[in-house]
This record gives structure tokens, C-alpha cells and sequence, in this order.
């Protein structure tokens, strides 16, 4: 399955899309030399377009040229291409599918619900905001004191949601809403702390923090196309 | 990971759900065996709630004693520890990043969908039947011709699809729309053919068949909880 040497890695994002994060976040702790391609979600490039025809979205990983879509997905690609620091408990599968598990859980539980609060508004939104509450509960139960997901140390839930510990708090600024609080999650309060002192996260902290709020406010003004009108 | 010999497998299930079925499929065709048991979704028992009390739905998969739910989690389970007839391709990380894909197009833009289209009436149903069918066009575009997703034989994408051979036609007269249309979709039309013909499908068709209208008919009518109110 080949070493780093001779391989061309390229990933295609955008800078403000949680699920490109995952990846290289992925990329970095395996300490994967990789070129990064920033696309133009308002105006895709012919290339997104041929590399992920099914859903144009990002990010797209590019490996010796064979495009592979789907955050989780890409995960899995890389956790078998790559097999040193690994992610999943190697040769336990059943703690595998625990983790495969709580990243579905984070999946479509937490991280589709949040994207609701983002959107919408009244009652759909007090809906959203509820059943976020209630994700981040159960959360807090499964993570019970351990400093990662993963343990001792950063496994695939904790990729799939850190990016919660960047995201959330902007989120509830921006949607008026209070998602998390310390004193009813103090297991998620750690992790969170943990997590974003790693080296790979702490190093985009700053831009993102700068830029986030601007674009997380057209968001939820513009809707899930994310396109402001082409006069603005 | 251990032969077949010593392992005590069960499976909990619900005779109506299509995602119990596709862990029994992956069973059988691994020729793993195991125990059945049936669970009243409506009264379910202490033993679901403890061995999946995070949703407590169907199917829980309980290999010696420890319990994995959601079935896409329990086929990979599966595959890693029965490594036999396996669903995807060995050794090649980029065909089972693309099986994964597509098994997650299915579960995302297809499955998801169609829960709608039996639950939801007017326009939010039209909206449904339209997402459904255009699923089904870039099925029908990725299958081009080949006899499974899988290739000559059943993969991963063949086990997440293959729900829709026997429910698809039963949702369409109960909730009055159509979905698949043979003509617009020769490849996906031999699929099922070819699909229904497995002798691990075919075994349990006739009671299905028999069964499933009553039953979706009341899901249509009751709503998600799938259940009808007590005094019935």
C-alpha cells in the first residue's frame, strides 16, 4: 500500500468547510505531504465538477490522481493507505465499529442537526437546537472523563467532531442560541481544550477564528446554497 | 479473527426493516451462523434497550456476548472479522473507498428519501418522488450495464440497495407514486432481477410479500413512530 515517497496527494477544499477539515487534520497526523487546492464554492471549478460529479461538493482527496469523495469515506482511505498512526484501534474490530459507531452517531445526530440551528429559524430552530442539546448529553455520557473518544489519545470520533470545538461556539453567536455549556458537559469541556491544542488544529485557529463569523452569518442569511445574490 | 466453529452470533431483528435484512444477507452469504431473534417494535424488550440504548433500534448484532448497531457499522464489522466472500475489494483501498461512496449515496440520497416519500403527502412527497428518481438516474448511471454494483458479484453497494427490490414496489402503491420505471432504467431493472434471484433474497420473499403491504400501509398512516395508537 506504499509509502509517503512517491506519491501526489492533493486535497480539494474550501477554507470554511468543516468536513475539509477532518481530512487534513487526517492528512497531518499521519504526517502526509499533500498539495491543497482552495475552491470557489460560488463558482466551481471544471475540475470539482469532473473529480466529484455526483455531488460537486468538497472535499475531494486526489491520490496518484484517482479522486475520492466524502469526508468519512476519505477517512477510511487514508486509515487504510496509510495504516501508521492510526486511527481506529488496529485488529479489535469491535472496538473499530464502536468508533465507526460514534462517528455516525456524530454524523447524523450533532453535526446534520447543527447545520439546522445555523438555518433555520423559529420553531424548526428551537426543534434543532433541542435535539443538539440532547446529541451533546449523549456525548458527554460516552466520553465520561477519557481525554479523546479515542482514549489517550485522538481517534476517529474526535476527528469527526472536532469541528465542534471551532464551529459551535460561532454558531450559537451567530443563530442566538446556547448550545453547549461547561457546567453540564465538563467531559466535552476537557476535550475540547485537549483538542484544540493540538498542533494540526491550533496552527489554523487564528484565520479561521477571524474569518467564521462573517461567513456563517451569510449562511444563515442566504440559506444552504450559500450563495449571496450575484449583486452583492 | 476466528473461524465460525466457536462464535456465538445473534442477530436482533424486525421482520419489516430493510436494514435488519441486509445484515441477514451478509450473514448468509458468509454462511455465518446465527441466531434470529424477533423484537416487538412496539414493546420493546429490556435486552434492545441495554444492547443499543443509544437509539434503540434494529439491528444489534451480538458476536460472544458484545453488541454493534447500525447495519452499515455491522456489515464492516462483519467484513473484518469473517474475512471470507468478502463484499469489498481486498487490497485495493480506492474500489472500497468508491463501494463505500456509493453505499453512502444510497443511504444519504436514496433510502433516506424514500422514508419520505411513504410518510409525507403533497408537496413535500413531490418533493421526495423527485429526489428518489433522480437517485435513481445516477444509479442507473453508475450500474451501466454491470450485472451487480459489485461487478459479477454482490458488493457492499448490492447489500445497501438491495432493499429497494422488494419494498420500492410495495411504497409506490401504497403511497400512490412511482418511483422506477424499467424503461428509464434497464441497468437497475436486470439489478433486480438478478438481485431477487439470490437464493438468500429469494428464501424470504414469499412471507414479505405477503406482509409488508398491511404493514406500510400503517407507517403511512400512523407516522415514524410506527406505531398505531393503543386502543387499535
Amino acid at each position: 500500500m506504499g509509502g509517503v515517497g512517491e506519491e501526489k496527494v492533493e486535497l480539494i477544499g474550501f477554507w470554511g468547510s468543516p468536513f475539509v477539515k477532518r481530512v487534513k487534520w487526517v492528512l497531518k497526523m499521519k504526517g502526509i505531504e499533500y498539495e491543497y487546492v482552495e475552491e470557489d464554492l460560488r463558482n466551481k471549478s471544471e475540475r470539482l465538477l469532473s473529480l466529484n460529479p455526483v455531488s460537486n461538493r468538497v472535499p475531494v482527496l486526489v491520490h496518484n490522481g484517482k479522486p475520492i469523495a466524502e469526508s468519512l469515506v476519505i477517512i477510511e482511505y487514508i486509515e487504510e493507505t496509510w495504516q501508521h498512526n492510526p486511527l481506529l484501534p488496529v485488529d479489535d474490530p469491535f472496538q473499530r465499529a464502536t468508533a465507526r459507531f460514534w462517528a455516525k452517531f456524530v454524523e447524523d445526530k450533532f453535526t446534520e442537526v447543527v447545520r439546522k440551528v445555523l438555518r433555520l429559524k423559529g420553531d424548526q430552530q428551537e426543534e434543532a437546537v433541542k435535539q443538539a442539546i440532547e446529541a451533546l448529553d449523549v456525548l458527554e455520557g460516552e466520553l465520561n472523563g477519557k481525554k479523546f473518544f479515542g482514549g489517550d489519545k485522538v481517534g476517529l470520533v474526535d476527528i469527526v467532531l472536532g469541528w465542534a470545538t471551532i464551529w459551535v461556539g460561532v454558531i450559537e453567536e451567530v443563530s442566538n442560541v446556547k448550545l453547549f455549556e461547561s457546567e453540564k458537559h465538563p467531559s466535552l469541556a476537557c476535550w475540547m481544550e485537549n483538542f484544540i491544542e493540538l498542533p494540526m488544529v491550533k496552527e489554523d485557529l487564528p484565520p479561521l477564528r477571524d474569518q467564521l463569523p462573517d461567513y456563517l452569518h451569510k449562511i444563515r442569511k442566504y440559506g444552504p446554497s450559500l450563495l449571496p445574490p450575484p449583486q452583492e
